[in-house]
C-alpha cells in the first residue's frame, strides 16, 4: 500500500490534518506526524473510522533521530512525503534573541533539510516518489517585522528548488506550495475570534490540499515545482 | 451551458486542440479559435462526435475586430477564456527587423491584452469567470537569441499579473501557466524528426492541460496565479 | 571625443537632462535627444556654457528612421547610449483603448528595441560600449491599474536582460536602473504642487544619475546588470 | 573618525582585505575582523603603513559574544558594517551530514543575523549608518549540488531585504551585493593553479569593492538595495 508521511500535523481543522485525510481517502496509508499525540491520534482515528489507514507518530521535526525513525517506520512503500512544519515567527531584528532566530530556522528550514534528505534516501533507490513543502508568501521576499520567518522560509524554498533539480533525473518530484495569506483553520479561529466573520479572506484548506494532491498526481513529463494559493481578497 | 473560448488552436496534437477537447469533455461548450479553418473544424468535429459541443471560429488573435466578434459570439455563458496564441520567435537583436520584433509582441502580448480585455468586459458584470494565459520559461528571464520572444512573453506575464490583481475583487480568476520546454505535439514532431525518440524530454500535453483544468476548478478562496510545468529531464 | 546619446530628455529638472549634464561634465560629447527642440537646446546650451560639448537632436523614440539618424549622426566615438524614454500610463484594462495599450508599449519597449539595436550595431564592431535603460518598480511585477505600463516596462527589462547576455562576449555592457518611486523633478513638481513639501519622499535625481555613472565606469570584469534606487521613505 | 567593521577578512588578495583597504583609504578607521590573527595583522599593518587607521580583531562570525564584543570595541563612530563571511559549501543533500548543512547556515546566514542585529542596535539611535552583505548568484536560486549554500545564502539575502525595509525609516541603509562568479583572489588562485591563465573569467576584486563603495556613498534619497556583479564572460 502506497504510503505518505505528513509532518506538521496539529488540530483537525488545520492544513496538516486535512492533508492526511485527503491522501488517506485517496488510498494511501498515512503516517500522521507531529508533536502532540492526542491530536495525531484524533486524526488517525478519524481516518480509520472512514475506512482509511493511518498511523500516528510523535516526532519533533528538528530532531534528526526522530526524522530518521519516522522514515524507517514508513516502510518500503513510501511514495509521498510532505513537510508542513513551521509557524510564523514575527519580530523586529533589533529586539530579537539569537535563540529565537535560530529556532525559527530550525523548525522552518533545518527540519525541512532532515525530512527531505531522509525522503530522497528512500525514494532515489526506487526511482520514484514525491516530496512537497509548505511555503508562504514570506518565502518569496523580506518584509519588515518578518526577518526571521522570511529568512527561514526563503532558505527552505531555495533548498527545495535545489533538490527539485538535484533529484529530477532520479524520478523524484519535489514541489513547493506558496500559501499566501491566513488559512481558515483552528489556529486562526482561536487566535482571532472575529475570523469566522471574514471567512472569505481566509484561504480554504481544501483548496490548498487540492494543490498538494494536484502536484502529487502529476506525471513525470509534466511536473510543477511551485504553486501559489490565495483568496480573491488577498492583496499581493 | 458554460462556454469556453480557446484561442491559438492548431493541429490536433497541439496544446490548443487538447485544451478544447478536455474542457468539452468536462461539459463546456468550446469556441475553437485560430487561424486555419480546416484545423479548427477537425477539432470541433472530433468534439461533436464524442458527444461534446464545439464551434470553430476563425480569428486573428491580433485583430481587435476578430477578438470582439469572437467574444460576442460566445454568448452569455462565457465562463473560461484561454489565450494560447504566440510562437517562439528566435533571433539576435542586432540582425532583427523592427517588423519582426513588433510581430512577436503583437501575437504574444498585444493579442493577450485584446483577449483579456474582452474577457473581463463580459465576466466582471457576472462577477465570475476564469482567464488563463499560456506562458513559457522565456516569460521569466531574458536569454541570448530570444530577446524578442522574451520581451513579448514577459510583457504578457506581467499584464496577466496586473489583471489578476485588478479583477480578483470582481470574482475573476486570472492565471498563467509557464510551459518550460518543448511540448510533445505536432509542431515539434514535424520540425525535429528525431523528437519521437526522446519523448521523455518533451512535456506531456495532457499534463499541461491538467494544469489549466486544475486552475479552472479552483474555488475563489484558493486561487493560484502561476504554475510551472516541465519534464523531469529539463535543465532549469 | 567619446560620445553619449541620451534619449528621453525633457525639462532641465528631469532625469534625461541631468544625465546629459553629468556625462558632459565627465568629458563626453552628449547627443541630447527628445521631442521638444526648445528643451533640448536649453540643456545643450547649459552644457556648452559650462565648457562641455552637446548637440540637441529632435527624435521620436518610436520612429525607426529617427533612431537610425540619431545614431548615424553620433559618429565613430559612440561609447554610451541611454534609453530614458517612456512615461507611466495608468488605467484599468477593462476601460482601455487598444491604441493606448499599444502606445504605452511603443514608447516604453519598442523604442528601447530600436535604440538598443542601433547601439549594438555600432558598438559590437568596436568591441566596446555601454547601453543603459531606465526601468521602474513597474518593470518587476504587475499591479492593479498599471497593466499597460507594467507590461511595457517588463518587456523592456527582459529585452535588456537578453541583450546583456547576447552582447557581453562582444564587450558591450548592458544595464538597467530600476527607479522605484517618484523623482524629484519638474514633472512631479508641476503635477503635484505639494511635492515640494515632501522632498524626502522623492528620489534624488543626482542619486539616480550617480547610478548610471557608476554602471558606465565599471570594468569588464565587474559589470552589473541591475541597480534599484529608492528613497528611505519608499514602501516596497 | 568614522569607523567601519568588515568581517570575513582573510588573505590580502581577497574581498575582505580589499574592502578594508578601500574604506581605510577613503578615510575610515577600519576594524579588520576574521578568524586568523596573522592575516588580520598583515592587512592592518598595510593600512597603517599607507597612513590609514586599522585595528585587527579576531572574531568568529557565528559567536554571539565575539560579535557583540566586536561592535562594542568599534565605539561611537560606527558608520559602516560589512558582513563578508561565508564560503561555498557544495554537496548533494542525499549524502550530507546534518552538521554540515547547519554549519553552512551558521556561517552564511546566522552570523549575518548576529552582525546585522548588533549593527542596527548601534546605528538606529544615531539614525544613520550603512549595513552591507556579500551575496552570490547562489542567493537567488537553488541549483543541484548547492542546496546547503543556496539555502543559507537565500536566507541571508531575504533577511537583508527584511532589514532594509525595517530600518530604512531609521536612516539605516541596508544593501546586498550579488557576486556572480569566482573572484580573482588568493582563494581561487591557490585552489585552481590554472586560474591565472583565465583572469578575464574571474571577477575583479576592485570592481566588487567599487560596488560596496558606491552603495556606501549613496544619499538617503537614492538608496539601492541590490547590485549584481559579474565578468563579461559569465554565463547567467
Amino acid at each position: 500500500m502506497k504510503t505518505a508521511i505528513v509532518i506538521g500535523v496539529g488540530p483537525d481543522r488545520g492544513l496538516g490534518a486535512q492533508l492526511c485525510k485527503r491522501f488517506a481517502a485517496d488510498g494511501l496509508k498515512v503516517i500522521v506526524a507531529g508533536r502532540t499525540l492526542a491530536a495525531l491520534e484524533a486524526v488517525a482515528n478519524d481516518i480509520e473510522k472512514a475506512g482509511g489507514k493511518a498511523v500516528p507518530a510523535v516526532a519533533d521535526a528538528t530532531s534528526e533521530t526522530d526524522i530518521v525513525d519516522l522514515f524507517n517506520a514508513a516502510g518500503e512503500d513510501l511514495d509521498l512525503a510532505i513537510y508542513n512544519a513551521g509557524n510564523n515567527t514575527p519580530g523586529k531584528i533589533i529586539d530579537m534573541e539569537a535563540d529565537y532566530f535560530e529556532k525559527a530556522w530550525r523548525v522552518a528550514c533545518f527540519g525541512g533539510f532532515l525530512f527531505g534528505r531522509e525522503a530522497v534516501r528512500r525514494m532515489v533507490p526506487k526511482k520514484s516518489g514525491t516530496l512537497l513543502f509548505t511555503g508562504a508568501s514570506a518565502s518569496l521576499r523580506g518584509r519588515s517585522n518578518f526577518g526571521a520567518f522570511n529568512s527561514a522560509k526563503a532558505g527552505l524554498r531555495t533548498l527545495a528548488q535545489a533538490m527539485a533539480k538535484e533529484y529530477a533525473a532520479d524520478g523524484i518530484h519535489v514541489g513547493h506550495v506558496v500559501v499566501d495569506g491566513a488559512i481558515a483553520g483552528d489556529k486562526i479561529m482561536t487566535r482571532f475570534p472575529d475570523a469566522a466573520g471574514r471567512q472569505e479572506t481566509l484561504i480554504s484548506i481544501e483548496g490548498i490540499v487540492d494543490g498538494f494532491a494536484f502536484l502529487y498526481r502529476q506525471p513525470e513529463r509534466a511536473w510543477s515545482f511551485e504553486l501559489d494559493v490565495r483568496t480573491s481578497k488577498e492583496k499581493w
